[in-house]
């Protein structure tokens, strides 16, 4: 358990929460609701002057009321009365808040920002410890794990529980990503909006990831740096173990007009940034696609890295393959063509208009063991790849169970022995594969164009199996992977 | 109509089908299925040596058995039988014809391939015209659009009509990327897998295209370019007219070995590829995502052509607005800061905490309608942008609506009231801004997190809006499509 003062106040026990009512369509309201809602057991008292009752809860006027002391304060509150309410509740010996009210740096494009200053004044006084202002809080899936509960006061959709942390400088980022958790394959841990930074900044959430055993791999999306030294020898040291991803908001003319009044960062500079990038090992991305589709892919329990970057390329596709192999070979990874022996023993179990060069393209083959199984096998022990795209991994089975179903023709082959055969499958054609993957240290992607909540989508990935609708993400997020490794190996 | 001879091919009124039996899982008997099942009503002829009884149909021995001269006769059968009942049609007078068989020239690497040599001869004795070898065949949405009937080969799945029409070398790319149509927001009329283009090529596609009311934007999946001189000349005429989205396989060594055993295609030079692309107006992309998405922007009949690549960013959502600016900067749209003039109106109904330079930011607006149709119309009339992305369209009312149902408390604003505040939103929120959008020529896109079937997201489409999930997307779309304008305005 991670003895840094981020972890308690990312699992506080009791919560004080201004700004809630009882009215839905409240702000404030919304964001009580979903801490209700994700099943905080611990003590919830809102706070609000006129209400007996929020939401099913009592509330009190003010926090001298309170029967104990929080352990974390939420102010959703008009910022005029910021700085007296923060006194009140660090009187009565509150240690940690979080600051949703906007209304700082970001109106004035002033860092030097009163109210700002004065916030900072109290927190130092009082030694508290501040999240924002100006952001919208937290999501930690770690609460409870066990009992499944989350203390959330973002995340409108239930998103299944992982070691990907997030931190940025944008509430949407930090809460907005997660939308529609059935099409994609990312599990979550923490996410935070973390806002103006008047008191914790990205180099604390650094400290706390670093080693936090509920953190694997750390996102962030960012809009400025504040303790760039810092940031930079703690990013060196953490990417060394814990793959660190990256957005910028900043670097070109228009997108440092929006940071700047977004959260009031400085107009920063792109071609900085890209150097600082590349001196701590942070993989940067300009694509919120691609930032979450490289979380996925490395947060996944069962991924292996690579050891290099020659990519092995099966399909039952042809046009696929081909696309896949102009795009690596064309963005930066190697697609080497097969040694002739490899090639001959493929060549013993492919139907003769079959290429085995790379890509080894086993067109409509009807054996589906090899394919999922025999062939990856092969191209891993043979020592000529470093990872696997796995093209045409169609469940068509399925289709041809559903089309069964419909039909119900009695002339059909028996749908019992179908289904029976279809059993476990999964088991059969994904697992051995994945253990291989991760004996040899080969990571494999399966690409299957039915929607990710598909059966045979869900099957895979049940079993550890990273899966991909379409070619073209994953072939980019290797090329990032690969690129972070090659990082790794030079400065061990 | 159409009086091209694709038309006819693409519109039999009946057919005879080898290759289909009562085994689901053989390959000519799930397409045999397809064509069932999607509602063609014509007579369906299936042929095969031992069976009386096909899928519930009368199965003849051979063709000339059959009671009437079929318009398209489909084969998918082995390859060393083609000859013989390619003649025994032809003889019977059966016009069009589609191979699926493979095993021809992509089998030896050689184009003169003595048996596709012998099916072009018969095809030149005859004057029939053949699809394939070597393809999956046809999806004609077009054949009864009143009766929602189809002529389907290929798709496991429906998907909406509408006027993109694609050719591909590869069956994959013909029929595999729709398997997911309700995380996409594309209507097709027709797509067609040609293989090896024996008999009918690109170029017949093209011509067909050129005059097809069916088609309104042309999508191709190329391997290789057979006549390519003819090929050039049409292209060029039809871009002015509809643009053409195109995906090229070969180009890199990876991608030339994969075409060459795939289709069978000559190795390809990217360069030349991209010559001919800017020569022809040709909108080139590399990746499928990326061409769904253009073809699905354009062929939206709602869809405006920008007259420039002036792009306003109107966001509720801080971080997402920075990246937007940030990449469309980068990669090649202008984003430019509002005049002052403009930003002053922005001003009085804008929060003080709000951006209005461009990106406008709202932050958390409580005024939608202002959003979504007031500040859309400010900005297309102002003459300062050519596009516009709406970020931050987030349906927000119905996660209300799904915690109210939820949480079913009596203190909550009243359930009724909210449901009717909420009927029929999207004809106050969605449609003025849609037909300002036609009025200025200026293309709105709207930026919704949910997913894409969600209730909002839904009817946001529903009312002719283009809707992404994410940022990024669009974004590089949105160049693809500026850059065509450009060609159009310099070869109009």
């Amino acid at each position: 358990m991670s003895s840094h003062f981020l972890h308690d106040l990312l699992n506080p026990k009791s919560i004080a929460f201004y700004g809630a009512s009882n009215s839905y369509q409240k702000f404030g309201s919304m964001l009580f609701m979903r801490v209700i809602n994700s099943g905080f057991e611990g003590n919830i008292y809102p706070i609000h002057l006129e209400l007996d009752n929020v939401q099913g809860l009592k509330a009190y006027k003010e926090i001298a009321d309170v029967p104990e002391i929080p352990d974390l304060a939420v102010l959703v509150i008009p910022s005029k009365i910021i700085l007296k309410i923060l006194r009140e509740c660090a009187e009565k010996g509150v240690k940690y808040f979080v600051i949703v009210s906007g209304g700082f740096r970001e109106m004035t494009g002033n860092y030097k920002n009163t109210l700002t200053e004065e916030i900072i004044k109290i927190a130092d006084k009082y030694g508290i410890r501040i999240i924002g202002p100006n952001c919208l809080g937290i999501y930690n899936g770690w609460l409870d794990p066990d009992e499944n509960k989350s203390f959330n006061m973002m995340l409108t959709h239930q998103i299944g529980l992982g070691k990907f942390s997030l931190v940025s400088h944008s509430g949407t980022v930090s809460s907005q990503l997660f939308r529609d958790p059935a099409n994609m394959d990312l599990k979550l841990g923490k996410t935070l909006s973390i806002g103006n930074e008047a008191n914790i900044d990205l180099v604390d959430f650094l400290e706390y990831f670093k080693d936090d055993d509920e953190t694997e791999v750390i996102g962030l999306y960012i809009e400025e740096i504040k303790r760039s030294k810092k940031f930079i020898e703690l990013a060196k040291e953490i990417t060394l173990k814990k793959p660190i991803i990256a957005m910028y908001g900043g670097g070109t003319r228009a997108g440092n007009r929006a940071i700047s009044s977004h959260t009031g960062s400085m107009a920063g500079n792109a071609k900085l940034f890209d150097a600082m990038v590349n001196e701590t090992g942070i993989i940067q991305t300009h694509y919120v696609e691609e930032f979450l589709d490289i979380a996925s892919i490395l947060s996944k329990p069962s991924f292996v890295y690579p050891k290099g970057n020659r990519l092995g390329i099966l399909t039952t596709f042809g046009g696929p393959g081909a696309l896949v192999a102009n795009n690596a070979e064309r963005l930066g990874l190697a697609v080497p063509e097969l040694s002739e022996s490899l090639q001959q023993k493929f060549k013993k179990f492919l139907p003769p208009t079959a290429n085995c060069m790379n890509p080894v393209d086993a067109t409509f083959d009807p054996n589906i063991l090899n394919f999922y199984v025999k062939y990856p096998k092969m191209l891993m022990k043979s020592g000529e790849i470093d990872a696997i795209i796995l093209i045409g991994v169609a469940g068509f089975f399925y289709d041809i169970l559903r089309l069964q179903e419909q039909e119900g023709s009695k002339d059909m082959v028996s749908q019992e022995a179908f289904i029976e055969q279809l059993k476990d499958l999964e088991k059969v054609l994904i697992t051995p594969t994945i253990k291989f993957s991760q004996k040899y240290s080969i990571p494999v992607i399966y690409i299957n164009t039915q929607n990710l909540a598909s059966t045979w989508s869900s099957k895979i990935r049940e079993q550890g199996g990273i899966v991909f609708k379409f070619w073209d993400r994953p072939v980019k997020a290797l090329i990032k992977i690969c690129k972070y490794v090659e990082y790794r190996k030079l400065h061990s």
